[in-house]
């Protein structure tokens, strides 16, 4: 049996895990912008260029001198010729004077001699003028401009330089860096690359994780289990979690309870990826063979043998030259709880991600008392149901129960009816019912 | 100018839309389940058969009759013969008689005739005892047995029938609903499918979402636009967001601003897609194109023309012969924060998932003040940074900081700078520093 003596906390022996491993720089592949969402850049992103790449304005308006209209008000309007419309796509084929004014949409680029634009509903067409100040130019845009004459329009509200547009480079500037390396690219990213032209990207290859299932009684989901004998359900489910986490699985099947077997097997599939994750066959002699097979593979080896957390105590974490190597418990839902609490991370930060950012998750008021050993993580599987003292009718509010599921800690679809996990923090005895706790959700 | 006299607020308008929206069963394929991540079961999926499908040992220990450790303790322990060791993965070749133990690991199947598994911890070797009661049987497993020996133990606490096992159909039985038709497929989804054997699944169709950019200026990301012109954003930020959401994105490219044009794709996109979402041009006449074009397609036609939302007020919401037609403003930032509130719901909906499940979101105490305007919904990006009074260093808790990216609300680069989405509800007049806030993250 292993001595659980003096158990470290999750977070401690998340964070000795971590130390024990090397600075790598992930390896990095050139992917389409389009096909990168939820991948990780591998570096830096500069802006080739400024954006917007012209001054364009924000509003539909005329584009004007600022200076034009200062002290215009509703009483003492400033009045400006309108000498045409700027094309949406194009660049104006005219040049403001003073006094003049140009017809410009949403997103048009500003004429020359403009520095701001009035809305239209700050404007009144007053009259029609006769064109001769300006030529027999009948090919200037513009329904007025065509019938040879233009538009005087009243400047109703003065406008500051500056004033509803936006200027070159206002939105990012010649060679800033718009996306930090180790972001997840969401579809926001996405956006600013295609406006800058940057169609392609170099992003954090996804870390193989090598998968081991072990235990004389384990059998492929595909064949029919005899008498004694379950199916493997953790190469999937661990599978699932890694690809979701931004990892590509790579499954090694099924290994029985021998020890040479397990050795062979571990080495090449350390050799093989960048993370190896091994559940145990439940026994306790069969764990055990987990930690000596890691013995084997490198140093410094066997780092943690039991975490201080349930359930998944029996957790193994070690580092083999330079490689992690987990030792899972073989209970499905243990293995998957923590799983999430050191596989999920390990694969982050082969990405590159930083693990101190924002992870979503729900708060939801508790519907009966936990009791909890002090000292101890647990973690508890819940059901959400919408509390009914409270509509949901507007959508985005209202407030929801957290029913834990109890039963043993072995049927894996406990896990498959929660909604999600609940965390008891090593320092708490328990939590009580009424309480607004944290969930994250699976 | 379209007229936004009495605006609906978003969760009535998507009401609306919903309400003229046909209840269609999903379009199901099969799949591996191996595969089916994140997809959305078609059906319920039935168990074949009790799961597990024997007795198993929860614990390592020895298997026995309840009643043999009736009234046992430390100070008047229980004495049974060890008859011989359950193998893992096979059944016992034994039946246990009263007085008698056998050997079993944890997930070992009972033997007949044991009814509670005592733990190993609870019971002490005392002596070999000569093994003539069961005969010459020299091929019985267990090591002790292998030397014609028999172990005896002293069970120092009594079991009660059922203890520390798991009875056949304990986690599910046959023929029950083991996961509901219109649930995610997770991690804990794809275990326990693989447990029963399922290893194909029927899972919805991933609804074909058509993507149509429309907006004289607008270039393909690709080229080098010249003055006047900028690349397409929506269509990419869109197809991301939609993928994320379980739909497949059908990018149509980019149309101008020409009302026939427009129509004649609109119309080949509703009829190849189950949903059609059109990017406005920014000006307001090309807006106003857009509810023409749709007008067009089919009845009811738009049912809702500008909502009480910033950003994003001039959306378009349209019904054409049972499909959704949805009309973005061009403005990337509002377009995307608007296809979130209301194309997400309709992927979802078209997958077949229940749309009041519970949705990840991270609490965040706002810096600032933010002012709104009572009766509209406001959506503000916001960075989050962790809170310097409180240490993050146990790794789930800790308090985050909401800071609100100001700024004018066309810049794509301010929104992939953000952490996520803080609504204001139209019944705010906006919020307060310090207060602690529901953001939603990107």
């Amino acid at each position: 049996m292993p001595e659980f003596l003096t158990l470290l906390s999750p977070d401690e022996a998340r964070s000795l895990l971590f130390r024990h491993l090397p600075d790598l720089q992930p390896a990095a592949e050139k992917l389409e912008t389009r096909l990168a969402l939820e991948r990780v850049t591998a570096a830096p992103v500069r802006s080739p260029h400024p954006l917007p790449e012209f001054p364009r304005s924000t509003v539909d308006g005329y584009a004007v001198h600022a200076g034009d209209t200062f002290g215009a008000s509703d009483s003492l309007p400033a009045y400006l010729k309108v000498i045409g419309e700027v094309p949406m796509g194009d660049e104006a084929q005219f040049t403001l004077a003073p006094g003049e004014a140009a017809i410009i949409h949403t997103g048009g680029m500003l004429p020359e001699g403009a520095n701001a634009v009035v809305m239209l509903e700050n404007t009144q067409n007053v009259q029609r003028v006769e064109r001769k100040e300006r030529g027999d130019d009948s090919n200037s845009p513009g329904a007025c401009v065509r019938d040879r004459c233009a538009l005087e329009i009243e400047v109703l509200r003065a406008v500051a330089d500056g004033e509803n547009i936006l200027r070159a480079g206002e939105d990012v500037t010649a060679g800033q860096i718009v996306i930090p390396a180790g972001a997840r690219i969401r579809p926001a990213e996405i956006g600013g690359l295609m406006a800058l032209g940057i169609t392609q990207l170099r992003v954090a290859t996804k870390p193989k994780v090598g998968i081991i299932s072990s235990g004389d009684e384990i059998v492929p989901p595909e064949s029919d289990p005899r008498p004694g004998q379950v199916r493997d359900i953790n190469s999937y489910t661990l599978a699932a979690l890694v690809t979701r986490a931004g990892g590509e699985p790579v499954l090694y099947g099924i290994v029985p309870d021998k020890l040479a077997a397990l050795k062979t097997l571990a080495a090449r599939a350390l050799a093989e990826c960048d993370l190896v994750v091994i559940t145990a066959g439940s026994s306790a002699s069969a764990r055990d063979m987990t930690a000596e097979a890691i013995r084997s593979l490198g140093s410094p080896g066997v780092l943690v043998h039991g975490v201080n957390i349930r359930p998944g105590k029996p957790t193994i974490l070690a580092v083999c030259d330079g490689k992690a190597l987990i030792g899972l418990p073989g209970n499905p839902v243990s293995a998957l709880v923590v799983a999430a609490l050191f596989v999920v991370p390990l694969v982050e930060r082969l990405l590159g991600l930083p693990l101190d950012r924002p992870r979503p998750s729900l708060m939801a008021k508790l519907t009966i008392n936990i009791p909890s050993q002090a000292g101890r993580e647990d973690w508890v599987a819940v059901k959400l149901h919408p509390s009914p003292a409270i509509g949901r009718g507007d959508g985005g509010e209202g407030e929801w129960l957290a029913e834990p599921i109890f039963g043993k800690s072995n049927l894996i679809f406990s896990l498959a009816a929660a909604d999600g996990l609940l965390r008891i923090p090593p320092d708490a005895t328990g939590l009580a019912a009424g309480e607004v706790v944290e969930v994250m959700l699976m």
